[in-house]
């Protein structure tokens, strides 16, 4: 289907005369099942689709109908270029609601807020910067717009007023405000629209998604950008990350030590210890540290661990790479290091053939990219400026935008050609950024702000991990270790303690060697959350294919699949977990919470206690639990736990089900770690007073699942 | 004097092929005494010095000498355009330390910092940002460096690497961090430079400022700007500003108990109260609130108070002033406002002809222009975008640049043309201030950083108040109280509480008429600040004449009097005011705090003690006193205090002498509101075992201050 629309813009002069607006035509081009691209002007030459060609997936099965127009009609988005760069104006009626442009931590809905969206790694401000800042929003009135640029553009959400063509009947309200409150409110316009102004840039392209539904744009855009990422099996298993100083033979013993104390990690993680260098990287075995890397690779697979290692970009002077990128990378240095221009498909093949080489043939399963975001305004400021130039005619600006998912496509494509599949930790994305397997991270490591972090990330395509290590306070351990287990990635990353967390929360004490009385006991409890999150893992494995096959975002907020209901506008402190789970963790301090629960039914995940759609419940929950909902006709299978994954596991399921109505769940069943196409679907279906129905099609040999029973929760009365 | 330096500029591609760098000859050109201006690349049309168009006062007496050179040699400068602007860069040695770029109130040193010099009323962020982003800087190599640009410039204070040319010698140390403040600590880099790159412009002037030291750079430039302003002299007496929702007869009331109870305010500030609307403003007296408006302004003027009013530029539609600024104004409002074009001379002649006639002839004396600032990346953002499009052609960023000096220097001709002075208070100023009669002032009530204020203000032709209002307790009260009465502005700004601070600290129990049993006694702490403020209006009055005359910063860090002591480099607690004193305010829970004195001789400002310069002392004090020193050489002379002044104001005065080494000081005598030439300078000298000699000369005709008695204050034996 080729169907070209044409789309008249107003052409706004820079200057006042604004009433003479020029009237363009501009071609608005469909590029896949309800996506249209509007190109404003003169694009520029380094754009996310330009770099990054997403291979757009919109003929899988289950993908959103075809949408028969564009959320916009022609002359609906005016477009002018000035000195500073370009303004388009779309559309924002006066109730709908706008959310995404990045993985905010500090703030959720975008109403009436502007958004900055520069890469930061400082979370404390609340300008629109963050780990991700993603050129894409999406409607409560059921459509998504992407803006394909690298610049810190700037997204006003329906918060500017112009000046009205004829002077307005306004009496004044006389009212003289006596708090700073009062007088800095938003006023909330009648007239609204989003204006959108991408500096430097004399023209862009902007990708308008249909609904009909929000979560239906959403799952547009992640199958434009080539479909979510699918982990490799393991990658949903609980990860631990060791002390940064900590040498081969200290790894060793605390990975022994989880063994035998039946802490179910499926991965280890090496912190910047296991280089020669760091800050820059060497990307150097240390031979004082790491003797023999190959027998402590061997080792750690023995024992079934997948290891990842942590890097950044930034390639120090006695890295055996720094001669050969040293004409292939920018011209300012981070840390005394180059940074790479890997828009080159020759400083890729340099980088990524080393990591391949010296690291993935060895054995090691995944990576994490530190520092590749940016810390641009505080007093010490760190990575490369805006200004730099590199060799592909990318500026800096542009390359903090893309240096994040370059690299990211860089390593996901060392391992399909060794057709395995990773899952690493990435601290710096940007948009399109779905198919890439990478979680991002923080350290502003605040527990509140992780959920919200959680609630916004399926905004735009990315994954988010709330990590946790050192706490406060066995209550803040617990509680954090509760959201993890509802997370893209259950990460304890320990990377400044020499003991567990479970072992000594507070730092000073944990690396003086200072167990907690409590250890044993606490211990058993994050043993417990482990397991949880190994029952779990087909659960999260089926909500990952429906992110990989059609977009789904498997970890998302309430609104997405709620929009039409005002009371999840501003929910941020709960969200979505595949299909049927609603997650509501509790904070440090908490015995209750109260929950919104969107109409429909619901049940206590846990009990199978019945709740009521369309409200709030207050919740209470001891420090063991943690306030999980299974929306009504859904199964939801838990595995017994297992010690590791392999790719010989086998799955012992209890199918829960929940309340009177049917209930269904689909799972995947594949190898898990590779790109191989041979895979079965596994429906499960329970009817009250019927056989439950297990069907199993497709063309992958192994059974890895084997439902044991089917465990009716018994439907109790319901509180309020 | 024509001179014409021909300066080799290097222009840098701003691809990579950097090798090759274009070699071109821009011209440097002297501009006034010590002043050179490089014209680099293609300068925007609209920037401070073409827009405020300066008149240079070069030629006073007293102006530093003639430099032979620019502080930099052809070739020092390298310059390039790319596709975000242009990027200078200027030499820096690795020991120099950098100071100014705008009213930092929570960063001081600016060496190896980046500074985005935005305006911005939050003062959290540390990012540049200010309500006075000046892009002026000045070195303690004893040079100061002006960008003409009203864009958001960034400055790379010497934190920038550029890769090498040829592979370092680099082994590494090896060494892994476990924190992040060891991770992302600025290496100290042995080459350095100072990076500026200015967004949207292609090109752009820059003038350097000779020394020979770090003060007469910033000298030359106030005087470039056109010399520090001349407050009138009852501008320095103390202010009062009253609650925003006051009426005319709680304004009287007020004003009649200050003189009833010799509190000696010299102005009396009316809040947005006094206007039918606001936010945005009507200008237009209330008919509820201020029925008689002449009759208030008579019966104020009676009481011996100036009268100053609360605004914002932003335009209500029931103004007057709306319909004939509509066409003269930018395309987006605030606060349903317009905001005006004040480059344009008939949107000035509107807004300040209305001002003139209403206000000015009708005996008021000054005005306070708030929100003139910005507020752009909060979550609830206000003020005009900097994609606003104004009728001169200026956009929104460089309309917030200018917006504050446009409005100081519009009101200030106002008042000039009526051969009156004024000093008013504004949220927002830049580049070329000092002629402006206004001080600066924020909303962000932190004790420790107003004083940081204090310390960084006279970097850039700026002045600031830390004013008082609200406490959380007594000491707090008293402290910030001591503060201000050695800043330029002695100001308790309650525009939101009923009752005097010294009534009641408490917001709520202040506004519920709840005193605190100690206020009578507090009164009479208060009401002694006040007094000693008039005592050292003589004083001050002669170091803003400094100003005036020879640019010198009558407020202003240590490092600038004493650049090459290094102990002085990070000190923001301590500020010099005049030439002679030395003042370090305690904050609440201390008594006592370390005090760097610099080379020379020191006493203690109220017991004469003498103290040891080139160390640091520790002080205590209680808490109705301020650590402040006298530094040697200097007499002091001390009005008695005044109730208010008034041009017929005559000051009887102690002239207090410190140690035996002989001692001098200048006064200013003129008739202290207008702009009439006519003045007499007074020479005041002792020397020990000498008769002190007072030497009057000029043409003026009343003699303000005589001279009642000198007091030696007796030396004391020095603490360490």
């Amino acid at each position: 289907m080729v169907r070209t629309l044409l789309l008249a813009c107003f052409l706004i002069p820079s200057a006042m005369a604004a009433a003479e607006s020029e009237t363009i035509t501009t071609v608005m081009k469909p590029v896949a099942p309800g996506v249209w691209r509007v190109t404003l002007g003169e694009p520029e030459e380094f754009t996310p689709v330009s770099v990054l060609r997403p291979a757009a997936k919109s003929e899988a099965p289950g993908a959103p109908p075809e949408a028969e127009a564009p959320p916009f009609t022609s002359g609906d988005i005016a477009f002018h270029t000035n000195a500073r760069g370009c303004v388009a104006v779309l559309p924002m009626d006066s109730r709908e609601q706008i959310y995404g442009l990045g993985l905010h931590l500090r703030m959720f809905n975008c109403t009436g807020t502007r958004k900055e969206i520069t890469v930061n790694d400082h979370q404390g401000d609340e300008d629109g910067s963050s780990h991700a800042p993603v050129p894409f929003y999406v409607s409560t009135n059921g459509y998504g717009v992407y803006v394909d640029t690298a610049r810190y553009a700037r997204f006003y959400c329906g918060n500017l007023a112009r000046v009205p063509e004829t002077a307005p009947h306004e009496t004044g309200d006389g009212k003289i405000a006596t708090t700073t409150e009062e007088l800095y409110r938003n006023k909330t316009l009648s007239k609204k629209a989003m204006t959108i102004e991408v500096p430097v840039a004399k023209g862009v392209d902007i990708y308008l998604f249909a609904g009909p539904d929000m979560k239906s744009a959403v799952r547009r855009y992640n199958l434009f950008s080539g479909g979510g990422c699918l982990p490799p099996l393991w990658g949903l298993g609980p990860y631990y990350r060791g002390h940064g100083q900590f040498k081969a033979e200290d790894i060793l013993a605390l990975a022994r030590r989880f063994r035998d104390t039946k802490m179910p990690f499926t991965v280890f993680g090496l912190e910047p210890g296991w280089q020669t260098q760091a800050y820059s990287c060497s990307y150097v075995w240390s031979p004082e540290r790491w003797p023999d890397p190959a027998g402590f690779i061997g080792e750690m697979t023995a024992l079934n661990y997948n290891l990842n290692l942590w890097e950044h970009a930034f390639v120090h002077p006695t890295s055996p790479l720094y001669e050969p990128l040293r004409p292939l990378s920018g011209d300012y240095e981070v840390w005394k290091g180059l940074v790479p221009d890997f828009s080159l498909p020759r400083a890729r093949e340099i980088f990524g053939g080393y990591h391949e080489r010296e690291f993935v043939k060895q054995g090691v399963t995944g990576f994490k990219l530190d520092e590749c975001d940016n810390q641009p305004n505080k007093k010490d400021p760190w990575s490369f400026p805006e200004l730099s130039a590199f060799p592909s005619g990318m500026d800096g600006e542009q390359m903090h935008c893309l240096i994040g998912p370059l690299y990211q496509r860089m390593m996901a494509e060392v391992f399909e050609r060794n057709n395995l599949r990773t899952f690493g930790k990435v601290r710096s994305s940007h948009a399109l950024a779905a198919p890439l397997p990478f979680v991002l991270y923080s350290d502003h490591y605040d527990h509140r702000d992780y959920v919200r972090g959680l609630a916004n990330c399926g905004f735009g395509g990315l994954l988010w991990q709330p990590e946790v290590r050192n706490c406060d306070s066995v209550e803040e351990l617990l509680r954090r270790g509760q959201t993890c287990l509802f997370s893209p990635q259950d990460v304890y990353d320990c990377w400044f303690l020499k003991l567990p967390p479970w072992d000594q929360i507070n730092t000073e004490k944990n690396n003086a060697g200072e167990r907690l009385p409590e250890h044993a006991e606490l211990e058993a409890k994050i043993r417990q959350l482990l397991e949880w999150r190994m029952r779990l893992v087909p659960y999260l494995y089926s909500a990952f294919a429906d992110y990989h096959n059609h977009g789904e975002p498997p970890f998302r907020a309430l609104v997405m699949d709620y929009p039409a209901d005002k009371n999840t506008h501003d929910v941020d402190d709960q969200f979505l977990v595949g299909p049927a789970l609603l997650v509501a963790p509790l904070f440090a301090g908490q015995t209750e919470r109260s929950v919104y629960l969107p109409a429909g039914g619901w049940f206590d995940f846990w009990t199978g206690t019945a709740f009521e759609g369309g409200k709030t419940h207050q919740i209470k929950a001891g420090l063991d639990a943690i306030p999980v909902f299974v929306k009504e006709g859904y199964a939801i299978p838990l595995a017994d736990p297992v010690q590791f994954i392999t790719p010989q596991t086998v799955f012992n399921l209890e199918v829960r089900v929940y309340g009177n109505a049917p209930a269904a769940f689909t799972l995947r069943e594949d190898d898990g770690v590779s790109l191989n196409p041979e895979q079965n679907i596994i429906e499960l279906y329970w009817a009250p007073e019927k056989k439950p129905v297990i069907k199993r099609s497709g063309n992958f040999a192994l059974e890895r699942y084997h439902v044991r029973d089917w465990k009716v929760m018994p439907p109790q009365p319901g509180t309020t």
